[in-house]
């Protein structure tokens, strides 16, 4: 009796707080500005609160040589609502992740393998804090400033990235401004590149217009 | 073959990331505390950015010779989870918007036309902030306190309003006491306003009991 | 035409801000990080706004004598959203509420009846925040750190909770460990309890391997 | 050796997260939005948590037979930075609060004795929300919203009430619009209330001009 | 007595609320990361919600022909902690605001006088929304996200421009690379950009290496 | 002239938006529940924003074979008001990190060597999710609720853990109810466990009473 008694309290406290814990995303569900709506708590299991896919690095065998792994909420639903998020960045010799922004997201880098010299520009004075990192060290990238990480050694470098958001978003300034039809002169004027650079890197980045 | 792989490493940031940037309201579907359901990216044009309704003033030739036109979540679904929303004042000579507060947000006021007599009372000491403000004034009424705007000019004054929410909600006391079926004795008791008093304005503002 | 000129006005408002003022739960609906979809808000009523089920205590005759009534989102989802929630405790001669923790809220606590010896335990320095509490006491319980309660008179002792978040959760530390499938070997790396001891506990609060 | 080594293992979790787990207010520094600076955490107590001034309720023998005594930030520091408080309302027969709004904080009310009606005005439609409580009934008062409480039986009735916030504020519509020196003409002009109504009141609440 | 008690019955209130309704940015004071600390309530008058900085627009006659007028928390300290803030636009015939992000902050754009082409770009497909604003028209820039305003009519245009945070930070594109010091190798590796390019924006930018 | 005055526009913008960008930690300044105060822009350096100290693990040669080293706020103060940390896990042979929560952040952990075993218990339903994790793996704690982590393999292992707050907090279980001078009895009451139990383990944990 002594047994069930407690048996029907916990119970009790069950049935009560049944989602308090977590809202591992419904990828098919709508969103919303909190994020997507939670897979009934039922039907959640432990692979729904672990990921695989940051074990491999990319393809670095591209004109950055470069990859970048994400484990945001599209690939980890599990990070639903939770305010973090992960990536595995792979730098071949020679690699680069081009000046980016995350708009929706402080950034931390930890490096794991190799050298990486990172930099960020401040919006206030443009002021540049750059920095070459060894393995074992840790560079935040505040919120929506410009970036961008390079490989300062002679083998591969691999970071492990993390983000104050669930989907901290990236946006390559190349990519932005040249792998779309934004008009050149809108471009030109803009930017205060010359069109002939403008067609130019609209040609390398798939750009029209 | 360059241009081949940069561009299918475009595609890779593509969808890992594809509604990190905005959420548009879907006025039909569901809403949650923290905004409408995301209309799909994919369905979204510039135009979910742009809202038009400004544009005029709304009619003034009504007892308060004041027109209030709205840009809030209902009107500009684009708004949905961003944290701001606008909306225009008109005030014809004499114009007013009498006492009321916006139970969620924060409020910019900017005339943009004529001169505007405004004020908030706040609640730790009822202490009275009181102002004229000309053409290019701007003026906070924080969040929640009572405040009022009236035109301090002999011509049509007119203002751009922010609100620090999509959804900043308008409590005009006035109607909140006396343009509902609140019986009069309970408006008495709790305001110290004679019966007298409070049926003339139920009768002007449209309340029974 | 003044009566009905102003009536237009109210209207007006009314439809540009239907929903900035609550968001009911629609407990059947689905659920986001945010909380649940709202009611329409045609459908709410006082009602949802209103919640009995705190009148009377939970029964106590358990081993713990002592009951936690919750009026959490699932039992009144008027709570949708608000960012609080609250709590019934009862506690019989003897009674207790064990150590335990609610993982996303801070709590308050108001005694209105007998007498509660209550504590927490901070996570830096694991320093005890002990008291006895008498009627009309209110003791603050920081965010996920471990507490408990314990009648400290002779006579029912009843409290009155409050949380900051609609679903506060509540993990009572011995249910956590010894009320589920946990094998026993895996509870003696992780607590330096010895197994007997655990499954003595395992046999107590139902827990198996 | 095996103890001492464990103690060191304390020491280093102690010193990494010092003050992770709560922030008294220090009410004599600087105030921010967040709240008050934190008072060092050495010199905390359990009475920072512990507040006792709601045992007794408030002098209900004036103009509104009724008390609202406070647990506030001002009163009760321990709840800085929190996201709730708490008051304690007394209502003596015949007793009301007026209409009021809390700007920055939804509330919830428990009678804990007697019965109140109370009742609050949605922004969007003028809707009334009325309900008799009794004893053991919970309320929402959602945030910045027009409401009241009245005494609704023939002895005392008390509340228990909490708010989503440590610094909740409170505007008394009638002491906003009459208890200071906000001139009778724009009270007039902003209320549809007639100057010798205005002037009454403003005697009443020790209002001038 | 009548009066006095009342009187009394708001002292009470005053006391117990002091800074709920607002805090006034010292800016001789501390930062923290919710915003200034608070000026004195005492001291506060409504000059410190009243900013007339925006009446005039800024001197237009520079390469850009545009200038950028802020009312943020730096010249408005009355924003402190609202989350909100506001500036003008000027974009003489000709006049364009290069591409450029707002790191901490969703912008809203009301043409207020002449037509404006603006347009953003999405960091998940890298689409462009690009729209003519004529005076009136509102237009959305999500938090963080590349974008840019032309002049698009023969005579000056203006906008008034609100963010969703008192301090929402610029940072244009061309300044932050090319402004400052960073080694135009570094830029090189970063941009695609060649070093001739990089070096001439250099010289027109002021920057160095 | 065309390079002047550039130049000015640049300096216009820096002073308006100076410190947007971030707000390193003044450690030494005051605390408040936002953070610590901001050091003055001027002096902050690249140095703020890097930290060195995961790369070497810490002492497993300890009773529980195991090591955490944090970044937390007061290791790196770079991270104030980032909603985000770190810290590096060591797990000898045999290594284990028994029972404990995170009262304020979810946590996300990466296996960067070995293998590990870890789980956390659901408030709900006391249900337990259980996992050995590979080297590459990533595994979500939820906040709050209890969690452990053990070497699962016959060597080190290692693991790179990030916390969705600046400052998470750490309370081991076992340090929380042993470790300090609750007294014995008290224990007994809130946990079930025999006095003998309890006693034992204050002596092993370095608790009295």
């Amino acid at each position: 009796m002594f047994h069930t008694t407690l048996f029907l309290f916990a119970l009790l406290f069950s049935c009560t707080s049944h989602a308090a814990d977590f809202c591992v995303g419904d990828l098919k569900g709508p969103e919303t500005p909190s994020g997507y709506t939670c897979k009934p708590p039922a039907n959640v299991t432990v692979d729904d609160f672990v990921f695989s896919g940051l074990a491999k690095g990319g393809n670095t065998t591209n004109i950055i040589s470069a990859a970048v792994t994400p484990a945001f909420l599209a690939q980890f639903p599990g990070l639903n609502g939770l305010g973090i998020s992960l990536a595995r960045l792979d730098l071949a010799p020679g690699g680069v992740i081009p000046f980016h922004t995350h708009p929706a997201a402080n950034e931390v880098l930890l490096v794991t393998q190799g050298s990486i010299c990172a930099g960020f520009v401040s919006s206030s004075a443009n002021t540049v804090y750059l920095k070459t990192l060894k393995k074992g060290d840790v560079m935040i990238f505040p919120q929506g400033l410009l970036h961008f990480q390079i490989n300062a050694g002679g083998s591969i470098a691999i970071a492990s990235v993390t983000f104050s958001s669930p989907n901290p978003g990236l946006q390559i300034t190349d990519f932005a401004l040249f792998a779309n039809d934004l008009p050149t002169e809108l471009i030109a004027k803009t930017t205060f590149l010359d069109p002939a650079t403008i067609k130019k890197l609209k040609g390398v980045l798939g750009g029209t217009n």
